[in-house]
C-alpha cells in the first residue's frame, strides 16, 4: 500500500492544516516532527523510547546505510524495520543532501554524482536509479527522489539548470522504482527563486508522487529566505498529498513551516543539541553544563511530560554532563525530541482552534525572552 | 532500619547458600550480582532498565561522588536514591579501592591517606571518618568501612601491619557512623596470607558490623590465590550476616565465590566489556565487532531473556559498533549485566538442588569451549 494523506482541517487564517498520514506501519497525525536515525538508530535511543514520545515516523539516511552496513545486509535482515527493530513508519532520504553536505569533492553530471566517501575517501557514484535501488532494498515506507541540493546563494542560471535536472532525475527514479509497499516522494528545488520554486512544484507534481517535499533549505539561507522558499512552493502542491520540509527542526521554523502548509519536518538538531548539553524549553534553549544548575533540583522544564522531566533534575543532568556520562545525552535527547513532537501536537490544537498566528506570537515571545 | 540477612538454604556439598537481604529499599535474593554505577548512574542505563534485569542492588562510588558532584549536593538532593532516581537498594564503597587503583601517588599514615585527585591532581586526604561522613551524606543503604587495599604480592610484615591498621580504621569509622537508616559493613583484608585473613575475619566480626566483605581481591593475584583468599576468611564470618566479595565479576569467579560462601558480587566488567563490543555467552565471551557477525541475524545468545536478545541481532549490533553508535554499548551492557544476574539466579537454583559443583563443571566446560 502507498501512503495516503487524509486532510482533517484547514486553519482559517493561514495555510496550516491538520491531517493523518496512513502507512503500512500505522497512521500518525500531522503536523509531525520526525526524529533522525541516520545509521538505523536514533542516537542513544531505543524504539520503545520513541514510541513513548508519540513519535509518528522516523527518518533514516540512505547514503549512510548504503556505506554501512550496505543495502544488501539490511535487505537480508528483512528490511530496515526488522534490522533496527522499529515497528512504526520509516522514511529514507535519497542521499542528495549528504552528497551536498558530506562529500569533499563532487562531480555532478546528467548521469549522477561522482564523489568521495566521507569515511575512507573511496570513489562513489550515486545516480537517481542507484538511490532508488538502495531504498527499495532498505524497504522503508517512504523513499525520496534523488535530487541536487542547491547551495545558497545560487547563481540563477545554475539554479535553473539544476532544478530542471533534478526534475529529470525524479522521473528516472520513478521509472525504476519497484517496491509496491514503498511510497515515493518528489522533492521541490529551485533555490531562492520564486519562478523556479513554482516551476519545480508544478512540474514535480505533474509527475505524480505519493507525497512532496521541499528541499534545498537549511543550507545557510537564513530564516526569511527559507520561509519564502516554502511560500513559493506550497501553493502549487496538491492539497491531497502530504508535504515535508527537509532538514528543519528549529522550533520557530517548525511553526513558520506549519503556517505555510507544511506537514512533516525532520532534523538532527534535538539529538545533536542534547549531546552538547543543550535543552529546548519554552523560554529558549538552556545549556545544562552551566554551573548555575549545580543545585537546581527542578526538572529541565516545568510541566514537561517527557521521561527525563518526570524523573530527573537539572542538577543530576549537569552532574552527568560534567562527568562525561553518556546517559546525559540520552536523557536530553528524549527531552528535546519530545519537545518538538509536543510542539507539533500543540500546533495541531492551534489549527483546530484557528489561532495558529496567536500561538506563534506567544511562543516566539517566550522563546526569545532570555 | 539496618539490613537483615535471612538464610534460606545451605547447599549440601559446598559453602554455597541462598538467602534474602532485607533493606529499606526492598529485599532481594542472594547470591546476587551488583551492577556498578560509579558516578550515580550505571553507564548508559536508566533505573528502569536495571529493574527489568532483576537487579537487586547497585553500587556507587564514594570517592567519585565525593569529587563530583560532591556529597553536599547529593545530600541536598535528598540523598543518592533521589539524586539518581533509583528506588532499589544502593551500596556505596568506601573509597579505599579507588585510592589504591586511581591515585598516582599516595602517602598512607595511621591518620588516613594523602593522595592526588585523578581528575585535577589536587591534594586530597581521606580518613576513615571522612569516608563515613561522605557516605552518611550520600545516604546509601549500605556504607563500607574505609580500608587499605593491599596489592599483590605483598610483603608479610607490611600486610600484617596494614591489616591491623585497617581494623583500627574500621573501628574509627564505626564510632563516627551516625545514620540510622544506613548499614555499615566491615572489610576483611590480610593479603594472600591465611593467618592474616583469619585474623582479619575474626577481629572484624568482633567489631559487629551489619555485613562483611572480602577486599583486596582483583588486584592481580590470579584466580587460585583469589579463591584461597576467600576460603581463608568465610569460615570465620558470622553465618547470619551477608558476605560480599568486592570487585569480582568474571562468571567463573562468581561461581567459585558462591561455592565458597559469598552472597554478593560487584564489578565494572559487564559494562566495560560492553563498551568495547564484548558480550558474555555460555560458550565464552564474543566480540561483536568481528566481521563474522556481519550477516548473523540471530540474537547475541539463544534463549537469553534480556531486552537486547529479545529484540536485536548480532548483525545489527555489529553495525552499530562499526558505526561507533552509543546504542551498541547500551544494548550490550543490558545483555552482560543480565547475563551475570541470570547466572546468580541459576546458582540459586543449583543451591536449592544441591548440585552446585555439577553446575560449575558444566558451566566451565561450555564457557571454555571456544
Amino acid at each position: 500500500m502507498k501512503v495516503k494523506y487524509e486532510l482533517l482541517k484547514k486553519e482559517k487564517n493561514t495555510m496550516g492544516r491538520n491531517g493523518i498520514l496512513h502507512t503500512n506501519h500505522g497512521s500518525f497525525k500531522t503536523p509531525m516532527f520526525m526524529p533522525v536515525g541516520t545509521l538505523a538508530n536514533v542516537k542513544t535511543l531505543t524504539p520503545e523510547e520513541l514510541y513513548e514520545m508519540n513519535s509518528g515516523i522516523i527518518l533514516s539516511n540512505t547514503y549512510h546505510l548504503w556505506l554501512r552496513p550496505g543495502a544488501d545486509i539490511v535487505n537480508k535482515a528483512g528490511g530496515l524495520h526488522k534490522f533496527m527493530n522499529y515497528k512504526g513508519p520509516i522514511l529514507t532520504d535519497s542521499g542528495g543532501f549528504q552528497v551536498f553536505s558530506l562529500a569533499k569533492r563532487k562531480d555532478i553530471t546528467e548521469e549522477g554524482v561522482k564523489f568521495k566517501s566521507h569515511i575512507d575517501g573511496s570513489d562513489l557514484f550515486l545516480t537517481p536509479e542507484k538511490s532508488i535501488e538502495v531504498q527499495n532494498k532498505l524497504d522503508s515506507d517512504i523513499a525520496m527522489s534523488f535530487d541536487e541540493c542547491i547551495g545558497y546563494p545560487a547563481d540563477y542560471e545554475y539554479a535553473k539548470m539544476s532544478t530542471e535536472r533534478t526534475l529529470r532525475w525524479a522521473k528516472r527514479g520513478k521509472d525504476v522504482h519497484n517496491n509496491e509497499n514503498q511510497s515515493l516522494f518528489g522533492i521541490v528545488q529551485g533555490g531562492e527563486y520564486e519562478d523556479l520554486r513554482k516551476f519545480s512544484a508544478l512540474e514535480t507534481s505533474k509527475l505524480g508522487f505519493d507525497g512532496y517535499s521541499i528541499g534545498g533549505t537549511s543550507v545557510g539561507e537564513g530564516k526569511d529566505v527559507m520561509y519564502k522558499m516554502i511560500e513559493y512552493a506550497t501553493p502549487y502542491l496538491p492539497e491531497d498529498k502530504v508535504r515535508y520540509l527537509m532538514g528543519v527542526g528549529d522550533p520557530i521554523d517548525i511553526i513558520e513551516g506549519v503556517i505555510r502548509g507544511i506537514d512533516i519536518f525532520d532534523c538532527v538538531l534535538p539529538t545533536r543539541l542534547a549531546r552538547h548539553g543543550n535543552a529546548f524549553t519554552h523560554n529558549g534553549k538552556i545549556n545544562l553544563r552551566n554551573s548555575k544548575f549545580k543545585e537546581d533540583f527542578t526538572s529541565v522544564e516545568h510541566n514537561c511530560d517527557c521521561y527525563t522531566c518526570k524523573n530527573y533534575t537539572k542538577a543530576y543532568i549537569r552532574h552527568l554532563l560534567a562527568s562525561n556520562e553518556i546517559l546525559a545525552g540520552r536523557l536530553l535527547s528524549i527531552h528535546n525530541i519530545r519537545f518538538l513532537i509536543k510542539l507539533t501536537e500543540d500546533l495541531r490544537e492551534a489549527i483546530d482552534n484557528d489561532n495558529l498566528l496567536e500561538y506563534r506570537d506567544t511562543f516566539i515571545k517566550n522563546y526569545q525572552k532570555n
